[in-house]
């Protein structure tokens, strides 16, 4: 299976057209961390990626946290003196502080303006804001809206329900021939904004639908889900099933024109942290590998200490770090589709390799074998070898049984995909075995490292 | 507890000049390895900090050494042959070859020039020259002064005595709330120069002072010995207390100008070098940390392979690279209250982390503990968080129980001190427990780990 | 023991003109992996130092592979129409594709040319071609001899045998009180090239001239072996021996002007690894470290991971890097005297390391002993200590029973041959002693590690 060999076969351009056109069809929906908005988000993915939807009481205890009460919103406004609406919750979702209590008064301005929320520095822009765990109401405006406002008294209306309700997420399970699984992780809970963070829910789902027509090595499970909240909530529900979990991804601001970041796991030298590491150097273009911190997206809850999973974060531009962020200019025209599309592609080569990722035995371990008479060397003559050739040498030299092919990858300075392709050359002329994994069988019985002779496709 | 707090609340510049008074109160004593002069300079010591003071017979074998002779003088000088004392002892001490043997006798210039000692790169520098361990006799002088000895008889006399006798040394021992020791060595032989190493002593005698104040959790032990030979007998008159000490600094040359250079100890990771380098590398001037090698001051003894302890050296400039190292021009000007104070600033910070650097453990290790309702996390809305919420998420983020508050500085990069604040607060939370050491207890039983919800101050 | 001090008590000058003298003598007889030219070169090494030649039937299994059958050539040629010899096997056994089999007919140009080899590049240079695996026939010359060829019919002629017979190859081994073995390997097939590989064989030789008259602590084995078969031969013919194998250096390409460069083993931080970068850090020269590929030379074989063998190898231009390779060009002009004698001299070094690095017991390990009574210290009064004294005190400070001298040499920066001298001196002295190997002995039977007080000469 090689997934990047699929996308390598399609027009980018065209998938890149596909991912955004996703992407916008999701923009105006209003998300929060619960409600309406969330759902009706899942269940677009749903259409085309098998998934199962959840709902959480509120009121649940998680950890130290419990789900809140659900957040649902019919419109919003705030009227000046003549009557106009100068702010329009349905012009666009982020005019309402998102988990706002409803409020329906009029005030004078300067009571008004504490519930005002604008960014000088960028006065055409309006801002994200959010109060999730503290009961407020509150408008973002532009800056120089908020100028624009003359004394005098202003009706202002948040029609919301904040009551007892559910938190809502998405979970696509693809099994594939172990129970071991990888997570791939996204927060679902933003409402217009688009690097931040439709363009990770559009990847991913595109992801996973490229997945559900493979026969994989591991099992996938794809999860969307509000941030901080949905990621505890999901491992207070699930601390059975975390021992699978072998690798791990948070996607998020992946659309934008930045080039990649990758963000360690707190383990630092997990195997999902290599294979990340690879891929972004034989990519070819500039990217910055990241030590982990205890700040950022679900990683923080994924790596925190009772689980320390071996959960990346891989980015473009990171979150927080460019002007856009969390502000209307994150909007459609931020992502671009040749960006979506190259992470899709990231992506893939990452999973590509994952699956990959396996350790072979040399079946004739003293000495070269003769790989000139089984037409696998250079023709006579000729000075140097191609990389396939080093390839080949290569795996046979370190497939003692130690050395995965990631490690052949690495000490060799050879793209992983070469590395596999000899593996399976290898494998076809009886001269390679690979050696069984050592992971839970989708029986749940665990099986120990059994060697046989495979060939590969 | 917080020395550097203590430190910074009061003035430096006056630490400063109580620092440099002290050093001046000591400079004329004419010290050697032994006899009254090393016992005055211990008893000024005594007067500000509890002080042992420990006598060893002349001819006690102390591993492959033996206690030497104890040497005395009452004066010593040249007399011209025109009568006048050219070179006198009670100018300077630094004028006779420390530990010549007694002399009374007149010889022609020729047959005394082999005697005199002189740097003709600096002619009007003193050399300090010693001969602890073959008996002779000389004296030291400028260069100039030597050029300028006119042909003819002169007497010279060198009323000294060597004789069975003591080696002096003292001790300050600080029991803390364990029996593990922390050891700073300081040489307390060399005459008149205030480098080397009055610096060393002033410093270690404040510190001590400072340290008879806390509540302690490793005992201290201080000690102002004979270089090498001082160093020998301590080592080989108490080998039983040695696997106490579990950190070690030796002090020296401590108040010039020069930037710190820390040594490490000839373990080269153990904790004392941890902390030494993260305290240089937060202090924010620039420092240098040296390798461990076998020549050196006292930490050649410490670190011998017997021992193996962990202790470091820590210096500014270091002792034999700067051209006023043992001589006259090692004087009271070429040392500086600020200085002195800002390396008494830097023990104390030494000496806060190794007391604080304990692990704990996170109570709610699954997932981020929800801060924001415990008033520890950012307000509503803001975008950044600064430093000291940073720390709070290292420290709960790597409390698994492996790793230690030093670890956790400098996996995060922040100072240790914000760290350790991070974690008081934690555990005044109820979020943090402190892990018990596993350390000696003061009775002298063994206690292994255990761990108490315990608040800190 | 010391080769360094035996090499550097002679004049190198004279040195490398035995050397030349040796590879000059070598130049003209055409070799290859089998047949007479391998046997008359073994005979002619076999008159300076103790040689055993061996010879291994057609036909016999050695791993993946089998002995290949015997080529022998008397003669080849090409006449022109005119009847002149145009390429003659007399002039330069190189015009002759190596294990070319027997042709003797008449050929239109057209129909010659698929068999003739040039190097456009280098239109006066004949290239060294084989077809060992592939039977064919072919003539190698120069680029612009081909261009002068007009048309017209050719008589083709190679008198050359390729027959059941025999494949040769030599080796010379050197007992000594261990019977673990330093092995050194070199190629020995390629006909008049005189980097690749006269180099390997003539320095080779010498350093086993040299070691002949020495009391050795390792064995050493010598192989003189065609070029990949020949090292599978050994290996499949020995396998019971190769146990005994504790370090080894190919050696190729070790005559022209290039600096060195030392390519790791398998291994990468073998000791043979350590032990000739600290040979040619404190060369002085320039120098390069190659990484481990399973790419080069007999390295391939002895670094399979069946063996794993501690083997690096030595080069001075890497094979295949410099134009001269593989062509006629590569002939005594482009070898030097003074190269030659200075690749001995680095091999004489790192067999002086692996000789020398044993570990030793500081019998006073607790503080240092005392130097000065015995004449190991500065003199009184000097400032500064020499590099034999520091040395000194690095072999007591680490001789824990865990350094070796090369981890001493290494950590302190002193050549090797500074710190071997000081455990020398301190041994003589009493104040270490030898720890004994624990290797296995001439009798076979294994011996556990031992300590002696043995004065070393």
């Amino acid at each position: 299976m090689s997934l990047l060999k699929g996308f390598d076969g399609r027009d980018p351009a065209r998938i890149g057209q596909e991912l955004h056109r996703f992407a916008a069809e999701l923009f105006p929906i209003c998300r929060s961390i619960t409600g309406n908005g969330i759902r009706q988000t899942l269940a677009i993915i749903g259409r085309r990626i098998p998934l199962k939807i959840l709902e959480v009481p509120t009121g649940t205890p998680v950890f130290d946290w419990s789900v809140p009460k659900e957040w649902n919103i019919q419109d919003a406004y705030i009227k000046a003196p003549n009557g106009r609406r100068v702010i329009d919750f349905q012009a666009s979702n982020l005019h309402v502080l998102n988990y706002s209590t409803p409020v329906h008064a009029t005030m004078p301005l300067s009571e008004l303006k504490p519930h005002l929320h604008t960014i000088p520095e960028h006065p055409d822009w309006i801002p994200y804001r959010t109060s999730y765990y503290k009961e407020d109401w509150g408008f973002c405006l532009s800056h120089r809206e908020m100028l624009s406002l003359q004394d005098g008294d202003y009706e202002v209306c948040i029609d919301s329900t904040l009551e007892n309700g559910h938190l809502t997420y998405g979970e696509c399970y693809l099994p594939g021939r172990s129970n071991e699984e990888v997570m791939i992780s996204c927060h679902a809970c933003h409402p217009s904004l688009a690097n931040d963070n439709l363009s990770g829910l559009t990847v991913a789902t595109f992801l996973a639908d490229s997945l559900c027509r493979c026969d994989l090595r591991y099992s996938y499970r794809f999860l969307f889900i509000p941030g901080t909240i949905g990621a505890i909530t999901w491992l207070a529900r699930n601390q059975e099933m975390i021992r699978h979990i072998r690798h791990g991804l948070v996607l998020t601001c992946i659309g934008d024109k930045g080039r990649f970041h990758y963000k360690k796991s707190r383990q630092g030298d997990a195997e999902i942290d290599r294979v990340a590491a690879h891929v972004l150097k034989h990519d070819g273009d500039s990217h910055e590998i990241l030590e982990f911190s205890p700040y950022g997206y679900d990683e923080r809850q994924y790596c925190s200490p009772g689980f320390n999973l071996a959960v990346g974060c891989l980015m473009r531009s990171v979150w927080g770090s460019f002007p856009e962020y969390h502000t209307s200019a994150d909007n459609l025209a931020f992502i671009q589709p040749e960006r979506l599309a190259d992470s899709l592609r990231v992506c893939s080569a990452i999973v590509d390799v994952l699956e990959g990722n396996q350790r072979y035995r040399n079946l004739n371990p003293c000495c070269e074998p003769q790989l000139g008479r089984r037409n696998l060397y250079r023709p006579v003559n000729a000075d140097a070898i191609g990389e396939e050739i080093h390839a080949r040498l290569w795996v046979l030299n370190l497939s003692d049984g130690e050395n995965a092919l990631l490690d052949i990858a690495e000490r060799s300075g050879i793209p992983f995909s070469v590395i596999r392709e000899a593996a399976q050359l290898l494998c076809q002329s009886g001269l390679l075995s690979v050696i069984q994994d050592n992971v839970w069988i989708g029986n749940g019985r665990g099986v120990a490292s059994k060697e046989h002779k495979v060939k590969q496709s």
